[in-house]
């Protein structure tokens, strides 16, 4: 800046504001400086100067969708979420760049903090290929995950703790009196599948054996769910209550089951997981595990701003609570 | 990539594995390959590439809050809104780059644009300095604004025809046979403003004087627009009728009056702008102008994208349409 002001012969708070497109700096002057400043490359300057620095005071949002089939960015979990990330990061005066291709992915030759776009990488969901994630926290270490807690020497995660999460949903129904308690997510989702790992231990510990025949799979994908749903009514196998790895599966479900003429929660009670904002307002309102999704943001954000600066942090784990709502019916 | 792959003598593509991290490329290889890249500041070279190129294939959206006082980056309407722009970016291979500091922000040096870090912006919102937004956009013409339509010679707009909006959320009251409508919104928003002028003339059209104590003002945050309702209440100026100037002052008025012991829509008919996602599962469901937020993102992505490779696009104003539903009652 200090060049440009120089070969512009005015100040470099005239820059600034000529730079800015501020009001204050009369037409000429601006494009005389702004030539100066193409014809200097000052934007490779720029990006020079945050690299030196090591700061880009951005921080990537990685949502890696590919893998996940058709869920969208929409989803509501994702956008709850986000917008506690966006609040927390700005506060901090962070930017936040959002994407869906994982560094990893075919096709992507670098990563953002590798070629100086970001300081640090927030990670949505652990996603189906653990090695390739494991690899790449392995080389930087400026990341967190979102997702489950799977091995003691892994990258650092923020979450609940999914089978204490999926015990107490199940556990719940029992209580209520159901007696034909199924599941209903995709296991091959690390999150998932320890959720479901709490619905057996659900029965184990109060001596049930599982009926592997209550146990359906349904992706994320709302309109995908209700199609799992489907599936689910027309295999013939009998249900009182469903335990939903997801609010969103929760929802479908419901509408599922209401098109086919059946009350919920008196034919089927639901729990959900996730306690997004729309649950309460549902109708009915999700009884839901919750994921304290603005704690759990707001920890993601402080945690990985320790991380770049070289502090140690350690994955942390949110206590799981029930929300008791109408959609499993009074206690 | 060329000359590391050279110095490392392997090949391109595993120099391309070795930097995204890839399983593929056994350790010591991967460790001498990004040896070279940090020595060679191959970082550098990505951003210089991408200068060349003059493409980043990311877009910036920019909320730019702090000109709202204290609405949030997770209010309910940017949060429909950004996952709309994400699934449009991400469908075209951009990411997004989401920030709240407005280019002519006092104390911000520089801009996406001119530092390579995006190649055009979407702004959301015109915010209340419409100088400082039409001098940036003359200097920098990639840039795609959501919200009311000003002046023919403007930035280009994307919104909806906020004066027939207005015109028809009240005058559906109207018909409904409420006499005291209010109107409860803050006409320092150029799109508030636009949709009072059609709260006026509707009574105007109608042949009816406005009066003038019905008109209350309510910033857009939920905390805050709860107080306005209640102020509203306190004033002791009778209403059977309030159209609210976003959907999250309608659900805050609402809230309010419900408190107050007053029943929507028996006592009080609510119409709200927006038709946010939550607006259908609110309880009463709201009546509302609808923003048409799906059309309105897509065709932000799309004119911006046109607009960056030179193409010539014009101001976009969505048609308006009212959603029907419980909180005004029965047509």
């Amino acid at each position: 800046m200090f060049e440009i002001a120089q070969l512009a012969g005015v100040s470099e708070s005239t820059v600034s504001r000529a730079l800015s497109g501020s009001p204050l700096v009369n037409e000429n002057t601006r494009n005389r400086i702004l030539k100066i400043a193409r014809s200097a490359n000052y934007t490779v300057n720029i990006n020079a100067r945050n690299l030196r620095q090591k700061r880009t005071r951005t921080i990537e949002v990685l949502i890696p969708l590919a893998e996940y089939g058709r869920q969208h960015m929409s989803d509501p979990f994702y956008l709850d979420m986000l917008g506690v990330l966006a609040d927390a990061l700005s506060e901090r005066h962070y930017d936040m760049l959002l994407t869906k291709r994982a560094p990893w992915a075919k096709g992507v030759e670098t990563n953002s903090i590798q070629c100086g776009r970001a300081d640090g990488i927030i990670i949505m969901g652990q996603g189906q290929d653990l090695e390739a994630l494991r690899n790449f926290t392995d080389l930087y270490p400026q990341v967190v995950v979102w997702g489950g807690h799977l091995r003691e020497d892994d990258y650092i995660v923020v979450g609940t703790d999914n089978v204490a999460g999926g015990k107490l949903a199940t556990e719940h129904l029992m209580k209520l009196g159901r007696k034909r308690i199924a599941f209903l997510g995709d296991p091959a989702e690390p999150e998932i599948a320890l959720r479901q790992q709490g619905y057996r231990k659900a029965f184990l510990d109060n001596g049930i054996a599982v009926d592997e025949s209550l146990i359906f799979s349904a992706p994320f994908d709302a309109r995908e769910a209700r199609a799992s749903a489907e599936k689910m009514l027309q295999s013939g196998v009998s249900f009182d209550a469903i335990f939903c790895a997801s609010d969103v599966i929760a929802m479908s479900a419901i509408t599922t089951l209401r098109n086919a003429g059946l009350d919920v929660p008196r034919d089927v009670a639901i729990v959900g997981y996730d306690d997004i904002l729309i649950a309460n307002s549902f109708g009915p309102s999700l009884t839901t595990v919750s994921q304290r999704i603005q704690e759990g943001g707001k920890t993601m954000v402080e945690l990985l701003l320790q991380r770049i600066e070289g502090k140690s942090v350690d994955t942390t784990l949110l206590p799981v609570e029930l929300v008791v709502r109408e959609s499993c019916g009074a206690p």
